[in-house]
């Protein structure tokens, strides 16, 4: 069976969505993308063929097998529960929901339809550098973990990404990478504040610090530095009680020129993470025929907006905050 | 359109292309495999739905929209000619033929049906790493090409593999790479053969090293080495007026640990080049549905084994063969 | 003229300097060592030329032109006391002292010689490594700093070596490598404190996660963590509004065996910073024959024991404190 | 005892020496540098107390202790017999004479003397990298070696500088460490010309490719290539029947900025090999005190002319040559 997947946003990140569930997936097909602008969404589908452009998206979703939400972030909430609704599996890009409260009303009402049919677009899951950490640590090939080190740096933001989207919009995929990996909850954050980059707009404190302590007492400090101006830069190392491993970027070559060896950084995250974005796809594609969900589930998109909420109370009052869940 | 692909062979190399195919490529589906190993082919098949396993490739040639050839070299010409003489396209692994003569039949053979049908698996032009350098010179970021240094290391090989097949079945890697590097001719070899490791089978001259000269007057050295016991390993620095690109192996973690920083080297070409095949085999499918072909040609397998001969002769003598083409 | 310069100390550290000096610093000669374990003074004395054991430090301190003070941490006040009653030109290895209240007492004392005389062996301002980041700096090649990144491991430690030596013996260096770095004082500290190692000895806080604030509200984290078991590892990473910049451990060769490229991370510091001491001990010969102090001054020392200090009240109250300095 | 040393030559090569004696070396003074260009005497003698200026290296050479000599290439045979006549310690830079018969000759009247006084500059024997592979070879952590690949590139190089001296003033560095590491001799020898880069000067054949085999078969290829624009860069990989290891080149900080990682690759010689540089002449200093010479001695001096020789002729006919040394 070949699954025919509708595209919610043709935006940056939903047009690459689009470009590789066309062509590069196995058992699915593109066969529609939807977006108010329609002459964005127009563009996309021209590409393809058998692929049509929607204004609504509620009219795609109705349309169509699945669905990839690629939407802004606004916008996740609405169109997951549309999908839930219409009793399609979705792909929500992350963040699932803007705050953990709407996060967990998706995770109700998942549960509601009695099927798994959310799977949330943390990528990193996917990543051949981070599935290698994961694989290290489960085979205790490091000992127990003690700390993570984590860098997630973007070259520039929009001017409206302020202080805590940086923390429920970029850090999050930290927050989910570390409780993926270390396979337990973080129970108390602190952030810290240090004076902020001139390259950044005015107002937006950027970058910041953030230190996550997880149930077993391990340590997850996190730089989140969204106008780096270099580059699209993500960093992690785990320190275990024998060892520690760290993510190398992929740089297929290094040139040598003008009295330096360079190694290329990306300028986002595209490229650093396309192999992560097509098996993110592949393996949702393969678990919506099979009636399941392999990635990240709801539950996870919840977890991570409630940890990144008490980054900012902790960001405020510049105490340390305990995550409380729900049950 | 959905393209049925059939796999010709069944071994390590037919099985990795029919997992491919069957769970990460857009466009095609696993309709069969064959190999005369029954079992073996069941196996393969077993895991597909929809996917035949057959005993005779010639059946499965005539019930597929196209193949993929990946038996024993010996018999690539005969299930290649098999293809054109059904009109089906082919992706045929290298190398094309064991013989320069053989692979120039088949060029004729394609010239005869009127259409471009042939594909040869020279997987590393779809890799990353040798794609960025093509980029560089085709953008002549470092000046003209003066040198190319390369190094293409086998953990082991099997015992019968001797000196010949270190040049007609590895080394034409490197120079199908160099000619498609380069944009130009191999037109002079010299084939250097020091003292066998201890570690290669008695009587196999292993390792070897060659020497190539372009029409421009650029020397291309390969290092091949097929018991190289630490792993696979595959280098390639380019060398021009202004400045050099070199291969960056991929590692995507280091790990620390008992008194080193480590990257793994994997053991054998399947992981080292897996994006590599991937890319191959979307292009293949791709360019078969467009009614092309979109990567090396026939003509460009029995350019490298042509060169291959030539490169035996030096080995051989010892002294410099010229290379001469097919008009 | 050639300084006559006197050794106290015989262990590791006292041994490894005397080596230096007598075999690789121009300018001055090893006129003595001093070591109450009399056969430990003997065997360093017995391989160089003109050098005398001494029992007693401080009638080495008179018989020699200059003195570097490599005892045990809690005896180097009195060492460097010493050397101040007697006039002679000092390099007391860190820590200056044990207490903040202690350094103080020797800056006050050395300034009651009216000369500059004490020099602290924070050998890192003299590493290739951290002078380049300095230099990089010092020439705004990465913008203002808004973060630095530190790592700071030890393969084992003495059993005896609890949480507090952490911060006094070993962060010390990242605290001083800061000031010196950012070229502004820290006001304000926090420490995190995750499990500890199964490999600590029981009851010691070992690894410890270190927040500093300076004056410009930039934030240096530290992660100290001396039974880090795989080797000494020291890394930093200073963050600009535009770049970055990081220390690279020297490791001269890389070997591919066994399936791994490898890159040795040494045992302890002495071969990590080998040629940061022979640079340090140079420049103070140097300095001393100069009549200057061209490192960092007991007024440094006294600095970083007093922040060392913040961070043990930070450790004691898991809250952040204030440092405070003399006027 | 203090060793007074001269210096002939205050160019680049002989002003870098002069000032690592004078600030860096233990048991040596700097005493006297010599050269016709009064001026540049002058100008190292008035940096460092008590050296004085000479027009005339003889008569340098005739009040000091020992002697480096560090003047044009064609001068090396003079200054070093009039160190031999004089009774003198002497380190020549390399080659220690144009000719391998003028070498030789030094090689006998040294052993008229019946001491032991020529070290020759090859430094590359005292580079931390260099020493990591030759320890490696002689612990028998690679196995048998098989190939060794050298590159040596220079940034830019003097107009007058022709292929003939690609041999026997660059490989020369090359040939000496293959001798070194491998602990044999050069049998026969290859050079393959590529085209000539278009950064040389015209007529200058720049790079060469030489292909040098050993007594035990190994092969050792090297790039020489002088005009490489973008840097000083020197590689080796030693290539073992169980695994290989190559030279790092140190670069003690990354910085990442516009895009990209980058390790600085150096100008010129100076800085790459300024601790090889060091040590060569801390060991040499240390021999002569000791009546010994610790270094390459003139027959390796001669040897390595002996070798670059049999290259020339090689390069001129196209063929290989048999390298034969005198008895």
């Amino acid at each position: 069976m070949t699954l025919a997947v509708g595209v919610v946003g043709a935006g940056i990140m939903g047009a690459d969505h689009a470009r590789t569930l066309a062509g590069a997936i196995s058992g699915a097909t593109l066969a529609g993308i939807a977006d108010p602008d329609a002459a964005r969404a127009g563009q996309v589908a021209a590409g393809v063929d058998g692929c049509r452009a929607y204004a609504d998206p509620v009219e795609l979703i109705a349309d169509v097998d699945a669905v990839v939400v690629a939407s802004p972030d606004d916008t996740h909430e609405a169109y997951t529960l549309a999908c839930l609704q219409a009793g399609r599996p979705v792909l929500c890009e992350k963040p699932l929901a803007t705050t953990a409260e709407a996060a967990l009303r998706l995770v109700r009402a998942e549960e509601a339809t009695g099927r798994p049919l959310v799977q949330v677009g943390f990528m990193r899951r996917f990543d051949p550098g981070y599935r290698e950490l994961k694989r290290l640590l489960d085979a205790d090939e490091l000992g127990g973990v003690l700390l993570v080190h984590c860098v997630h740096r973007n070259g520039s933001a929009p001017a409206t990404f302020g202080a805590e989207q940086l923390l429920t919009s970029s850090a999050t995929h930290e927050i989910d990478a570390a409780r993926w990996l270390l396979g337990e909850e973080v129970t108390e954050v602190t952030v810290h504040q240090p004076r902020s980059s001139g390259e950044a707009p005015a107002g937006v404190g950027d970058p910041l610090f953030v230190v996550l302590r997880t149930a077993s007492g391990a340590l997850v400090d996190v730089e989140v530095f969204v106008n780096a101006r270099y580059g699209y830069d993500v960093r992690c190392e785990v320190v275990g009680e024998r060892g520690t491993a760290s993510l190398v970027p992929p740089a297929p070559v290094a040139v040598r020129r003008d009295g330096a060896e360079r190694l290329a950084i990306p300028a986002d995250w595209r490229s650093r993470f396309a192999a992560a974005y097509r098996h993110e796809l592949q393996t949702w594609v393969d678990g919506v025929l099979a009636g399941e969900v392999r990635g990240p589930t709801a539950w996870d998109g919840y977890v991570a907006t409630a940890v990144a909420e008490a980054c900012i109370a902790s960001l405020r009052t510049g105490a340390s905050v305990d995550v409380s869940l729900a049950g």
